[in-house]
């Protein structure tokens, strides 16, 4: 998402109303309103019904923020305004006490941030106009289930008061009774839970709750404001890229009550399934209740309709069935929005006394399963062009195709130990040890144990735990509880609302009713099939998912799989948008046959260390690095090369003609070294040499830094012979395999250049070897030579580098290396820390973020991007057509194919598996150009 | 010296005759005429005695060079045409069988590279025109010398034999005459040794020596140029940097003959003594000799004057009483010389016949001693002015100034010792093992051993050896012999004709006839004192020279050593005419001591972490970094502060208010980790934990790259404790120190920055401490709070972080690491080969250099400069009076110190030894504006 402009005016609106003849907003701008707030705005010009209300922008929550936490002056008489409007349009009155306006209080960020952000029902009640709303709503019931509502929320949310205060006070409150669910308490029970929630707020905070509703109103408003610098708000921006500048807008809309009687309702839904992508209405309400209690997960929810009773199994009435009139008008609804927002939505509704009113639109998200479906529906309806099906879909997720699942015949080998059901909430499989606490799957993650979060319910708290977890576990909740919701979000196998497991806080244990026989504790395996919603009390291998079933297993024929059409159809739309050409790095044949079926256009890295690291090579490269006479040395590299030869040639066999870029062996030296006492006495027999000897030298060759040590070129200079071996082997296979009939087009690496001497050495002997190998073979092949830029040196000389080489390839990983001073294996000491913030000097319960992303995982802009920039600009001054690619870890990642983008790479080189997020990433940088 | 830009005209003068007759060349430019050229050229313009010929430019040789070796189609012509004239001139005809021509061919490179090109005298001789030759100068013993020398240089430098050949052909010929001197050979023995000579170059050139004249004198020519590409030549130029581009001119000149009688001789001498600039004439000659016997050292030459013979303690005449007349000819040439180049000047001249011949004059080479007596003297007698003094001090050599000599106590304990008396060639002590080839020192070295070279004489050949040992002692020779000229260059200890001393080489040993009680054998220790000759057999510990004794010892007045005097003088001129600032990198009482004492203006840079290293607290840091208990880590912590703070406030009081720039901790990690199971031992104790639990913690701790590790301010964001205990204890003793009534300046520097977040973290930390500090004390002290620029991002990133920073100090140890990507601990394996050139991949008879420089001694301008380039205009745009300075290794090297200056930094920081080669260089630096 691109930041918008915040322009300063020096008359500033911040406040907009909207609704039913409270009229539309003179703007829809999503980063003024937020991302509800345009919702609501819009809906209104669409003339839905909408209760009538008004936003407060994200400018007044910014100038709040920059004014040390206080209003701007503007603001409170334009709420006052808009609040008098509202009374004006509803014909009641903010604080009365015969006919009482209640409002609600929602934040709004211009991203949605499910279930981060803060919201308050029913303010406005009090004292006295507690007793006026349950006169005019004629439900004095409703009133004090409102008002006790009210006090525990704005207790909890604007004081920061513990909810399990209130909670166990109503505990008491039932059990007095002799009641079990809260809608069974009795009217004098929620009265008394009110004069409870007052004295525990009293206790607490210090203060009365305020009587004054106007107060409520400010201090609600100010706490929303607050929300979003709250600590699981930043980490939530930090994980999804969301600038802190941002801010929040602020919702005030009056309330409508889905808890005033039976003919009322609140739910959520979505306008196709967003697990599947089916074209359903998707879907659940609770009757007679309010609108927080479907998200939370406390009460199991009724299926919307017959689609959704079918697949969860439900037995539970759908408004389908209880309420075909609104059912049918919410279609109608729903369907209007996703022709008016290309999109498939995400929407809250209520009904009121049997009048329906829409609360929020939003794009819904969905499982990358359902966004390639809908994309290509939607497409093929008419609804959307190619450009905007591309848009639909985040690449991140398409990784989530090809991540794995449990197999049909593994799932039966373990039918014995399948213990439980849930509602399938976010697809995929996950096996590892139950964690019962956020705290422990961090534990066990910082052990490298994979974890499952196991929770009745999940609450935001619980948002670092899930982003720690390999799959997210609850027991009550439905598919769109929090779990379900922020699972989907981030890619995790996720089961919600599994109502036969128990959790044993005090033994910390987990029990199926379904399965009695086995009792798990904390730290025992689990596994979870998210696509089907089965709990398994064992471990299961996850396998491969319908998509490498087709494209790389061929076990699954094309035509059977209609994911794969989707796939294939949105790759399809990809390569015909973008510009970034896309290769793989691959150095087996494995990985270069799954690089070319997952539509990699070359080998952009192919790394020739590894082929070293075999035993018997092994053996030689000690040899070479060990010996001290010059002839031992080269025989040593000699006998090397049939062994390299070989490897390249089956590699050109696989590729067919697909160009390959080999880079020159690059080990950082340690890697090579014998590292036990057996390694080196077989070394030294091998020498004749012997162990002391060969200690005495292992000694002289270890480094401080080798990461900056002698590696790269510099082994390649200081032993040219290596340089002379590797091209030998690289042309003899050349040769050989052309000789075949097969096509070879080839480009060799220098590795490690920091000046461009260097390279002309590398490039002398390159060229003086394959001239040997052109006359002995009778055959020439062409072959470029060029070089890596990763080096903080490299991209200043390129435009001297660029004189002899024929290409550049980036190789970000080590230019962060050295443009920040910051080892990769080293790094993790603090990087993390640097991402999520450290404590902030001045405040320790604030957060300082040093960096606003790990520059290991997208690339840094400012640096390590200007870094590229003069390199290219400089390399193509001295050589207008020179190839620039860039083969680092950022070559998968999406935000950073955007600036490659832009940068005017003509490729990104990334690991096999990332292909088709490379090529979708590098299709929407051509459309966000 | 700065590389002249070469223009390419369209119709090149290749050739430039000078001379008696021959009038002066139109240009006096050194870069195309060469040192020697230029010299004789402009004596010729001076009306001084020189024989006729001409000169072949540097264009030509470039031109041959990049012609592949052959030359530029003009070439010869233009050279016949200037030999025509030259027969004009003489009278004589080149090759002529009646009255020969015979002329020498020199190399002349525009910067003075001794003993590093080729010559050959005599050209014009073959088996006719030597008949002639003998018959025109009726001396029939001269003709054939010049015969045979001719054929030996001639084989030896264009062809490649060995000289060895010709000199046992001569050994031959002398036993068989029973003589044996060289000149005691007949006529007949010459004449014979002409047909050896002759046949011994056929048998190995195989091809005859050739009888064409204008063949010996093109080959010459070629040879002269091709030996600017000799492998001693390429080393010369890398240790004194010039330019391969600059290329080599020729000189061909009539040959004067220095041994044609008893009236005729040959010599070299200063026009000032270039050991102590004693403003005397100095030099040595040989009658009847050519001149190659003077400065190979083989005959011992005779003293030119009273004063040479005194110092020398000679009893051989001088040429003062031989030839007084013609010593005073040449004193007047030499004073005349001084005064037209304002310098001190190296002559050769030759007397032929009692006429006096001047064959070269080029500025002086002379000791740092010399350097700045000559330089104040030059300056008191008016010849030159205050720019021009300074000028003729190379910065670098200063530091000879401080190097540590034999106390006259040492020497007299050790008297017993003194074996020998040789000629004071270089001065300053050293002492160490004995080897006697080249080979041997660097063997020597490379173990870390100290050696001593002590050969008969050194050759060209010898110079690698020569650099690498400590001192150079030899067994003939006089002070301007190759072994003497070279040892001054580089500021070796050297003695030479050292004549009582034998080399046994079968046994490889030395012995001394004024000691003969003792033999020594390669490997055992000789100690040799340059400044007086004496050579010791023993080792003798060297301590404190002169200045030292004065600035810093003070065991002598500053008004009994004339040194001093000198020293001071040129200092003053250095400050006042530098614009950069020199400070001094110290970080204890004695090293900020010796900094004021050099003249340092403040601490450009204060290491806090060696404060940290002394054992207990050491111990804390190591509770503080194995903890995991933040509390246990504060306490830790506090611990330090009042060590720290004893210790600021102890640098403060040496330093009297100069400012002072403290860096913060920045220690790699590894540096602080217990070694051994005693270590681990202890912090288990004092930690109350396990040692198997702290062995964990340790693991956790090790860094795959310290460099790039969790190091610098990274430390300091990760535990602010730190930051804010550092600051502590440096304003604690600020308030301290100035309660005393000592002014105190400060500067904090935080380190390893690579984002300004990072920066505005620490300096937050650091204000908060400091408020506290001064709440506390009721005494506030003015600080500033900068940063190093060490990582190529914190120069990309120079204008965010000056937002925030005060000032900047480039740590360009540091930023070259990461710009080249070079651990400097492990560059070791190749940097020293990139710089000294590896084996041509196209022709492993050449070197190919990769770096010109190593860029940890000198800055690397294109990439590192131009990352300092980078930060300096972006800091600046930001904060234009951002303070600037460095305070890497570069900070106390000359040339660097030039780029510094262009750059517009405020200040360099040196180590304290270097603080006077500092200001003489940052003066040079504003003069050579």
């Amino acid at each position: 998402m691109a930041a918008p402009v915040v322009q300063k005016k020096s008359s500033t609106q911040y406040v907009y109303p909207f609704g039913e003849n409270g009229g539309t907003p003179s703007t829809l701008d999503r980063y003024l309103l937020g991302g509800k707030g345009k919702g609501l705005a819009e809906m209104a010009s669409l003339g839905l019904p909408i209760p009538p209300g008004f936003i407060i922008s994200t400018e007044a929550c910014n100038a709040y923020r920059q004014n040390h936490r206080h209003f701007p002056e503007e603001l409170e008489l334009a709420v006052q305004k808009a609040i008098e409007e509202m009374e004006r349009i509803s014909g009641l009155q903010f604080g009365s006490e015969s006919r009482p306006l209640l409002v609600s209080v929602r934040s709004g960020a211009p991203a949605s941030m499910p279930g981060m952000m803060d919201t308050i029902l029913n303010l406005g009640l009090n004292e006295r106009s507690v007793v006026g709303f349950a006169e005019a709503s004629e439900n004095e019931r409703l009133a004090y289930d409102c008002y006790r509502r009210l006090i525990m929320m704005y207790s909890e949310i604007v004081s920061g008061v513990d909810r399990l205060a209130y909670v166990e006070a109503l505990e008491v409150i039932k059990r007095r009774e002799g009641v079990n669910l809260d809608i069974e308490i009795t009217v004098v029970g929620l009265k008394q839970a009110c004069v409870m929630f007052k004295q525990i707020h009293q206790q607490r905070v210090g203060k009365p709750f305020p009587e004054d509703v106007h107060e409520q109103l400010f201090e609600a408003i100010k706490a929303v404001f607050n929300s979003w610098d709250s600590e699981r708000a930043l980490l939530y921006r930090k994980l999804n890229r969301i600038p802190d500048e941002w801010g929040t807008a602020v919702t005030v809309q009056k309330m409508v009550f889905g808890n005033k009687n039976n003919s009322s309702a609140t739910g959520v839904g979505f306008s196709r399934d967003p697990s599947t992508g089916a074209p359903y209405f998707y879907g659940e309400f609770l009757p007679n209740a309010q609108g927080e209690e479907v998200v939370a997960g406390i009460r199991t929810p009724h299926p919307i309709n017959k689609y959704q009773k079918e697949i969860t199994h439900s037995q539970l009435e759908s408004l389908e069935e209880l309420m075909p009139e609104v059912y049918g008008q919410l279609c109608q609804i729903v369907k209007q929005l996703e022709k008016h927002y290309h999109n498939m939505q995400d929407v809250e509704f209520t009904v009121e006394d049997g009048k329906l009113w829409m609360l929020q639109t939003r794009n819904g998200k969905r499982t990358v399963f359902a966004a390639i479906r809908i994309a290509c529906d939607m497409l093929q309806e008419g609804l959307i062009d190619e450009k905007a099906a591309l848009k639909q879909i985040d690449p991140e997720q398409l990784i989530q195709l090809l991540a794995p699942v449990f197999d049909e015949k593994g799932k039966l080998a373990a039918s014995e130990h399948l213990a439980a059901h849930g509602l399938n909430a976010g697809p995929g499989a996950a096996s590892g040890k139950i964690a019962l606490s956020k705290e422990k799957v961090i534990e066990m993650k910082a052990r490298g144990e994979k974890a499952i979060l196991v929770r009745e319910e999940t609450s935001p708290d619980d948002f670092p735990g899930m982003a720690a977890a390999e799959g997210i576990l609850t027991l009550r909740g439905g598919s769109t509880s929090h779990a379900a919701v922020v699972a989907r979000g981030m890619g995790k196998p996720c089961i919600v609302g599994c109502g036969t497991l128990q959790i044993d806080w005090l033994k910390k244990t987990v029990s199926s009713l379904e399965y009695p026989k086995l009792v798990l504790r904390e730290g025992d395996i689990i596994s979870l099939d998210g696509s089907t919603g089965e709990v398994f009390f064992c471990e299961l291998l996850p396998t491969d998912s319908e998509i490498i079933q087709v494209i790389i297993d061929k076990t699954k024929p094309p035509e059977a799989s209609a994911l794969y059409q989707h796939y294939k159809k949105i790759m399809q739309l990809a390569d015909k948008y973008r510009q970034l050409q896309v290769r793989a790095n691959a150095d087996t044949e494995v990985d270069c046959a799954v690089a070319c079926e997952f539509g990699a256009e070359g080998i952009g890295l192919c790394r020739t260390e590894h082929m070293f690291l075999e035993v018997t090579r092994l053996n030689r490269v000690r040899c070479m690095l060990f010996s001290r006479h010059p002839e031992e040395r080269k025989q040593a590299i000699r006998e090397l090369l049939p062994h390299q030869k070989q490897d390249f040639a089956a590699l050109f066999r696989v590729i067919r003609g697909l160009p390959i870029t080999i880079r020159l062996l690059d080990p950082p030296l340690h890697e090579f070294m014998p590292h036990t006492d057996e390694e080196l006495q077989t070394l030294a027999l091998l020498m004749k040499s012997s162990q002391e000897q060969l200690a005495y030298v292992a000694a002289s060759l270890e480094e401080q830094n080798p990461m900056l040590g002698h590696r790269g070129c510099r082994l390649g200079i200081t032993y040219p012979d290596l340089t002379q071996m590797q091209t030998r082997a690289i042309l003899e296979a050349a040769v050989e395999v052309f000789n075949e009939g097969i096509p070879v087009v080839l480009e060799i690496m220098v590795p490690l250049v920091c000046d461009e001497k260097e390279f002309e050495h590398q490039k002398m002997v390159i060229d003086k070897a394959a001239q040997e190998v052109f006359a002995e073979k009778g055959q020439a092949i062409p072959y470029s030579v060029g070089t890596m830029i990763e080096l903080p040196r490299a991209a200043l000389m390129a435009g001297e580098i660029a004189k002899e080489a024929q290409f550049f390839s980036f190789g970000t990983n080590d230019l962060t290396q050295t443009t920040f001073g910051i080892s990769r294996d080293d790094g993790n000491k603090f990087v993390p820390l640097y991402v999520e913030g450290v404590p902030h000097p001045l405040n320790s319960e604030e957060r300082l973020q040093i960096l606003k992303e790990d520059p290991f995982q997208t690339i840094d802009q400012q640096g390590v991007g200007a870094l590229m920039q003069i390199a290219m600009e400089r390399g193509r001054q001295t050589r207008p057509t020179l190839k620039c690619g860039i083969c680092g870890e950022h070559g998968g990642d999406p935000k950073s194919i955007q600036f490659f983008h832009r940068l005017g790479l003509n490729y990104v080189s990334c690991s096999p598996y990332r292909v088709p997020v490379a090529r979708l990433s590098a299709a929407l940088a051509s459309l966000h150009e």
